[in-house]
């Protein structure tokens, strides 16, 4: 497997949606990014507000950028703040340091793509990217 | 009605690319915005170029900033280039002048949002909006 | 094979540079990019003016973002001058309307990247890409 | 001597690499600018991210356009982090605070241009830059 399909950006998109529902969580927007970067699906809930789509590009984006979640990117600015700052505005779509955004590997490793979620919080917003991943077949970057 | 619901925009994704598998189009990106220009939902099949969402998204978002399809944008372009040549850098995703950007309307003629559509040639990306959002129920802006 | 590697890379490259010095050719600026459009590798033979870069990022980024080659995107702009000139700034390093961005497919189709050239005619710096592919044992997109 | 050659910025790129494979160190991103901070050359190894040019170029550019390394940068956003910030916006490529963007000179201390490494710990993306700078003959600016 070399790439992300729409099918199993579309299977990612609903398990993720599913276990927001199932947790009650509040209204999201998630896309699916293949490997460069580039959007294959996207889709925000009724009610999410506009800037969902730049808030998860930026966690999804910022991640295949830099090679690690945007938990870890989290993690990065925490210890050098200037240092993740000044990154964002050299990126496409910047590189938002909480967590929600998961780089999708195969099983050899290799970055397939990048799912990207906002509208709850940023452990929330994770745990529905890594279930809607698994649910897909698919593999996080560990 | 006041908005596009994202389970009216997934029935427009769905009927624009049966619609486009019907007449053995090329690979398509379409996507549904709400009526401030911000993203509902996407669908980029496998094979279709990575820039399929810009150009989309300057037909749809350009032709809801003008108030016209970018259809029209296209025939505005054609008398006066240099006008429409001087919009783009002003609107947030340009306004791409050429068939596929149709503005959605409810009953009474208020905006609901558009659809964009890049992939093939204008008059079918065009033919495929026009045929989604006849399929979900909404209008074209006449 | 889903990527080029920077072996190959290289070899497309120094290819390329040998066909330019065959021929007499300016001195050229090459890359080589991946499918998502971002930079594996770069080479600006002294004596080239600054700009190399960006121009034959603009030819081989644009051929990726739209499918086809620059040369063909030239074609386009020909018959539809809005049309294209409206896409450069939608698109992250434009989209140069001359020859001498190629894009690379393996023996599917599949897209791998692409070469971009700048710094001969247009004519002459596609015919150096062209070359390059070919010594790395890789296909041009038909 | 007034310029880093095409030959010599080969010569950064290979024994930086080497560098780093000597050390076991991650995939990286490396390129050599020239005085006025335009690319010379470039290569990023297989399994590098994406966005290694960017921060590469961050660090490089970032390093010419205020005359000390990407490490002194560091040390200025230490102590003055919202002048740092505020730099960055305004330059072509950003200024990374962080090592690893290294001022290339001659033996009159003249500029000649940059390296700009990115992919593994920032220390070590610095010991790689200096390592090519002295295998290709050329020195570092104290």
């Amino acid at each position: 497997m070399s790439a992300i399909t729409l099918q199993q950006a579309r299977d990612i998109i609903a398990a993720s949606l599913a276990e927001g529902a199932k947790r009650g969580l509040k209204p999201l927007g998630i896309l699916v990014l293949d490997a460069g970067g580039h959007l294959i699906a996207y889709e925000r809930q009724d009610g999410a507000s506009i800037g969902r789509f730049a808030v998860a590009m930026g966690k999804a984006s910022g991640a295949l950028q830099i090679g690690v979640s945007s938990r870890k990117i989290g993690e990065m600015a925490a210890e050098r703040p200037t240092f993740v700052s000044s990154l964002a505005p050299l990126l496409p779509h910047g590189a938002v340091p909480a967590a929600g955004g998961v780089i999708v590997v195969d099983d050899k490793g290799s970055v397939l793509g990048a799912v990207g979620i906002s509208g709850d919080t940023s452990d929330n917003d994770e745990i529905c990217a890594i279930a809607g991943i698994a649910a897909a077949g698919l593999l996080v970057q560990s």
